[in-house]
């Protein structure tokens, strides 16, 4: 069902600033602000024009503002559309909201005016799925992620590929109707010839998750060590060199959160945790277990080993005890400028990483370290990743209900059956680009969404 | 020095939003634009157009955005002016803000474009003033007290005033010239009649700075009364009603601020302390010393009496404390449910009011009471109120030196030292408006305002 009642929402960000945009969309987006406004006769107004005038009610004027008309079919949801641009206060922008109300608008719910783009056609869900994306990334490598989808990603390519499936199961129903005859109007053949490529096509998509989910995502990772082997002095390094980075543009500095950390366009959220075998008290040990299911959770675990505090042996012990969680790790000595020689030469032939955490030293080492783990390079405009955990899993859904396609057809099984994977590859893959669709389907994406989006 | 050069700011509040919304003013403004725009060709776009493309930096599309170009003088700071909306993500919002810099943009400062619609005339001082105050109102009243100001509140009227009485300083003058002849080419009598014409004009102003000053800043208010007598419940009861009022459009409902209530249009600031009189104990006395001096800053007090726990000496004792402050103060017997009925009597003979907080009863008769302190009715269109201190002291100033005039006339002092007078009194007033001004005075009113605006 597609609505075309008029939607009202703050589309700016919260809080006292210059100027908020309030925007609307719907049948009667334009007649509803024409009721509030005083100036030029906006259903007269040309489309993407901007006019000043003032919001008023009961001849008080409420502010001084300036609307911008956007008329179907050139706006982003594809139907008329109003941005009123007023004084960025709170106490504003809920007087002309609750005035807009009060004319016939609804408040719109999260991520309806991308949902209303999505259902008059403006793009697929995969589409609408990036915009989201775009404006919650963290980095410059997820916003390029984001971007690329949202201008198209791999959708048109789904979408041709589809349609080539399409015509070949028509074949195989087509047949079914002629029961008994034994005609062949799908050529098996070139069925097969095209599911390879689509399963080829889908391959790629699939493994570009990978690095597509740590873009999107970020990666959790796990400093860890005794105390006292310089979690804290490392972590704040990073995180000062961090903030160093991140411009002092102002008015848009986010407070750099305490644990994160950008490094080669990827987001890694440091969890700071004890050492692995500290003690033998209760509530230590306590303390032990959280860092056990901590570093579960990591992609990369981080451990620091104090060269002056401890010796060969009772790292070679702590080592052990990493590994047993076949999570990758990086073994690092610190305050390397105070160690033993001999502990470092033993220890460099065991793929350790030397540094001072409160020198600085071989600060970089680390970070490449680091890394070396994430084959991310830079997304350029136009590279196709698949960054959603749902488009992910659809794919390699689809990818497996081909597999069954093949698989039948070697072994010769009727046409009702082949035409029945066939359509279950095609579902998969017309959900990823919202050919097929149901109401829990989009009431699950669109819910995630702000509101005003 | 009227500065030309591009100034560059988010306009929008600061987090993830749809849209967000990045302001450019200044000679070059769509010059600069256009070099990092895909789409239309601005350099020829009408004044008021919106245009829809995408911000690229070396083939690298960063975000798809509108971008609305105004055409100087059609702009709030009468300079040529861009507005690029893009998407509402923190990294994009960075990210173009570079690269204008990297153009030749400059980082606005604070309030930076409203001090050029300052400079360059769009209005005058008083009215760049009441944008910020505009901005920051917190309540309806605010709003509006601010939104008559901005948009020529007493302004006309003064630089009327103003320009009658530069016109007899002239004439003054032009005796003086004329040295021994005695001429008089300024009627002394006209002259007069204008100060007193001019004076009564100031005085309804100064007069309205009660009401102007209430309602932009708000009542600092004490709800003091010993432990037990209730304050926590009646604060909760005040701030409930508060947060239903507080209306519950998505996107624009503030946490409610945990003391502050708005009755009648008037921003109350609770400050929540202990009684008077409660113990002998060094550290409560402590307690009761601060009481006494966040009481000296009240306007009004709200002394809640538990009339269940103290017989009428007691509370009489109390009202004799309260009454030395000098400070308005409201007595409330609270628990009237549970009272004695002789002690109530005797009490509303002593102008007490009875609620009983956990019942909520009598809640709205204890607001009027609170109301009625302050004339403050609901500021409508067009009405004029001084609601800045700067201009208040700058009104009881001209009046003064207004006052000087007129005693030097009755005394009949030489036209040189009433000139002297006047042009003070000129000073004063032309400060108001802006008409005299220094940089002192203009960095000191725009440092406060939010940046982008």
């Amino acid at each position: 069902m597609i609505r075309n009642d008029t939607i009202v929402a703050l589309a700016t960000a919260q809080g006292i600033s210059a100027i908020a945009v309030i925007r609307l969309s719907g049948k009667d987006a334009i007649v509803i602000t024409q009721k509030i406004f005083k100036g030029k006769n906006l259903l007269e107004a040309a489309s993407h024009t901007v006019h000043f005038g003032t919001v008023q009610h009961e001849g008080k004027i409420i502010d001084e503002v300036l609307i911008t008309v956007f008329k179907k079919p050139n706006s982003f949801t594809q139907e008329n559309a109003v941005e009123i641009s007023c004084h960025g206060s709170p106490v504003i922008i809920k007087e002309i909201i609750k005035l807009l109300l009060s004319h016939g608008a609804r408040l719109a719910g999260p991520g309806e005016f991308t949902k209303r783009a999505f259902l008059n056609g403006r793009f697929d869900l995969a589409q609408a799925e990036a915009v989201a994306d775009l404006i919650n990334a963290e980095t410059d490598n997820a916003r390029q992620a984001a971007l690329n989808q949202m201008r198209g990603g791999f959708s048109k390519e789904i979408n041709h590929l589809r349609e080539e499936l399409i015509h070949f199961a028509s074949l195989i129903e087509l047949e079914l109707d002629f029961g008994e005859e034994d005609v062949e109007f799908a050529k098996r053949d070139d069925l097969r010839k095209l599911i390879v490529k689509i399963q080829s096509y889908l391959s790629a998509l699939i493994q570009s998750f990978d690095q597509g989910n740590v873009i999107k995502n970020g990666v959790p990772t796990v400093i860890a060590g005794k105390p006292n082997a310089g979690k804290s002095t490392l972590l704040n390094v990073l995180l000062n060199e961090e903030k160093a980075i991140v411009s002092e543009i102002a008015g848009t500095t986010r407070d750099v959160i305490e644990d994160e950390i950008v490094l080669g366009g990827i987001n890694f959220r440091f969890i700071d945790t004890a050492g692995l075998r500290e003690t033998q008290d209760v509530i230590e040990a306590m303390g032990v277990e959280r860092t056990r299911d901590r570093m579960k959770k990591a992609s990369v675990i981080l451990y620091l080993f104090d060269l002056t505090a401890n010796n060969l042996p009772e790292i070679q012990d702590e080592v052990k005890e990493l590994e047993k969680f076949g999570i990758p790790f990086i073994k690092v000595g610190n305050k390397v400028d105070k160690a033993n020689q001999e502990l470092i030469n033993t220890l460099s032939q065991e793929g350790f990483i030397f540094i001072s955490a409160s020198h600085k030293t071989n600060i970089q080492q680390l970070k490449d370290k680091l890394l070396s783990f994430f084959q991310v390079s830079t997304v350029k405009s136009g590279d196709v990743l698949v960054t959603n955990l749902r488009h992910y899993q659809n794919l390699l859904q689809t990818h497996e209900s081909l597999d069954r396609v093949l698989t039948g057809m070697r072994d010769n099984i009727t046409g009702d059956f082949l035409a029945m994977d066939i359509r279950q590859s095609l579902h998969y893959l017309g959900e990823i680009t919202g050919e097929i669709t149901t109401d829990d389907l989009l009431e699950n994406i669109f819910s995630k969404f702000c509101i005003g989006k």
